[in-house]
This record gives structure tokens, sequence and C-alpha cells, in this order.
């Protein structure tokens, strides 16, 4: 991905606010899909929308990655530690069967 | 993450179109980072807003694996494939320091 | 709106670019309070949830504005116009009771 | 608009869910316009894309009025108690000049 880029001289534009930009554009064709679906035919889609749906999980993460190297951050490491605090945050006692933000627990 | 969830009993708000969602406001509170900074100031973060932004990237990361598990696909593949494509959508010679759409090549 | 950012000298940070993010990030805020309900309990919000749904609609009212101001564009005009083209584009015979984009229709 | 959708059997549709994720799927639209361009550049557009903007705003602004509807909420009246909110957060002798958040103000 890197050469990617630079052998299309595309790092001037791959600032990271126009890579947020143009990942958060992907993350809403992905919703497209499923905007007037039911949630019950959002899990069962056909293999036709199925690989039009993974083309956009693609281009999410291709992003993804591509915004991790340009802010020299460690994404693998980065996963790690927000599952390990979203397991303090959301304890199985209280997060089982709800679907409340931490913030709202007592 | 399947086991983060089952025992949080989860899945039953799982849905991919939910998922969808929920990866798309990640995505905007990435994006909220950067909304007043101009791209030169995006490309110089500081520590502090670097690690804010690493967590957001880590959120975003987690909810793509969840749909990728929730849709059976695989992402790793897809991303793979989704790389060939963009090599064969964007020659070196029509891309180089463009920023155009493919489908405004003529 | 004018006088509002003029006195605080934010027209500087007003570009058409970074308003879209601003919209975009509230729209986000917006689809945070759906996220997680069924589409039934998103029709019978309590007072509080209304509420604040009620600040996000009104967020996502005035960067349109703005956004408007900044471009030269009458967003009325625009609005009615869409309207029209939307009358056109699904006509009640093809359109009675399915959820397909236009483009799907033969 | 109430009437483009009951005649078209709609209603079933327009879940405050579904028209939220519509709505940011079109901000992300409008977004898309803007994602490569330099700030100055989206505040110079050409006719053309300008058209193109136009649509985009109109989409937003006809899904924001349907969502006030179905939330039978008042939308002018929500926008006006945010300016005056807006005004009240951000005083002219501390925002002037700064796109700080409110909540960094000291």
């Amino acid at each position: 991905m890197r050469r990617f880029a630079k052998d299309r001289e595309w790092d001037q534009f791959h600032s990271p606010k126009n890579l947020s930009m143009a990942l958060t554009v992907e993350a809403a064709e992905l919703m497209e899909h499923f905007q007037w679906l039911t949630e019950a035919q959002s899990r069962t889609l056909g293999p036709k929308q199925k690989a039009e749906v993974a083309k956009e999980l693609a281009d999410i993460q291709i992003y993804l990655i591509r915004l991790s190297q340009v802010l020299d951050l460690d994404l693998i490491v980065a996963s790690g530690r927000k599952l390990s605090d979203n397991a303090a945050k959301y304890p199985v006692e209280k997060a089982r069967g709800s679907a409340k933000k931490y913030t709202e627990y007592r």
C-alpha cells in the first residue's frame, strides 16, 4: 500500500484528514446496503449482495491500514488494547443482554 | 470477539445492519478529531491526540472484524482482492498525481 | 448565522470541506441514538430521548443552512427541485411498497 | 412529503432508525465531493460540481424534514433553540478565532 500510493504520487492527498473522510464515505457505502433492510434481512444476504458487501469491508480495511501508516500507529496493538478496555468497561454481569452504553451503568 | 459477544448475550444486537451503523458512528468519531484541523495539522498530531485517534482506529477495526464474523466473510481475502482491483482500476500512468475517480478517466 | 460566524472569526474554519465533515459527524451522532434500538423502538422514543434527538436534528439543520450560505446555494429551491425529481424517478405504480432504488427498476 | 410516502406505501420503511441511516448516507455523499479537494478548492467549485452539491444538500434537507415528521418534532423551533444554546456555549470573547470545542474552554 505504501508503494501503491508512492507510485501514483498520492501521498500528497493522503493526509489523515482526507483519509478519515474517505474511510467514513466507505463506511456509509457499506451501510447503504442495509438501510432499507430489516435486521433479519441483513443477516441473510444473498451471494450477490454478500460479494458487494465484502468489497465495502475491504475498502474500509484498506483505508484503515493506510491511516495507520500515515499516522505511524500500530493498528494491531491499538485493537488489542481496546479489546481489553472494552472487557473492563463492559463486565459480563452488567452488560449481559443489555445494549446500554457503559456510561449509563449505575 | 465471538466469546466476548456471546458472554454478554449481544449476538441479538449484532445484526449486520446494526454493526454497519456502529462502524459508521466510529468512523465519524475518528473524523471529528480532524474536522477543524488543516490537512497539515492532521499530519502532525501531538502524542495525546494521537493516542485518542488510535482508540478510534481500534474501534473501527473491531467492528470491521465483528461484521466479517457475523457475515461469514474473509476480510483478508476480500482486502487482497480489492487491492488487486484497485491496481487495475488506477494504472500508474493515468493515476499519477491525480485524485480523480477512475470513472472520470478518458 | 452569518453574524454568529463573523463575530467569532470562524469564516476561516467554515470551508465547504470542513462543514461537510461537521455535518456528517452530526448525522452520525443522530444515528448513534438509534443504532442498538429496533425499528419499532425508534418509533416510540420517550420524551427525554426525543429531546436529545431534536438537538441533533437542529445541529444538522444549522450546518446545512451554513453550507448553503458559504456555497451561495438556495436550499429551498434545491429541495423543491429534488422533490420533483424524486416524484419522476419513483412513479407510484413502480415504487409502491418497494424499497428498491430507482436504478433497479426494469 | 407525507403524501409522497403514503402514496408509495413507504411509511413502513420510514422508521426513525432507517431515516437516520439514509440521512447519514446522503451526508457522506455530500462529503465525497470534497474529500480529495483542498479547503481552498472546496470554496471555489465550478458550476457543474456546484449543481451536484446542491442536489446532495437537498437530499439531506428532505430526509431531515421527513425525520421531523415521523418523530413529530418541530425542526424550526429546535433549530432556533440550538442557535441560542450555541451563542451561550460559545461566547465571542472565548470563541474568537478558535476552533476549540466549548468543553475545552477553561
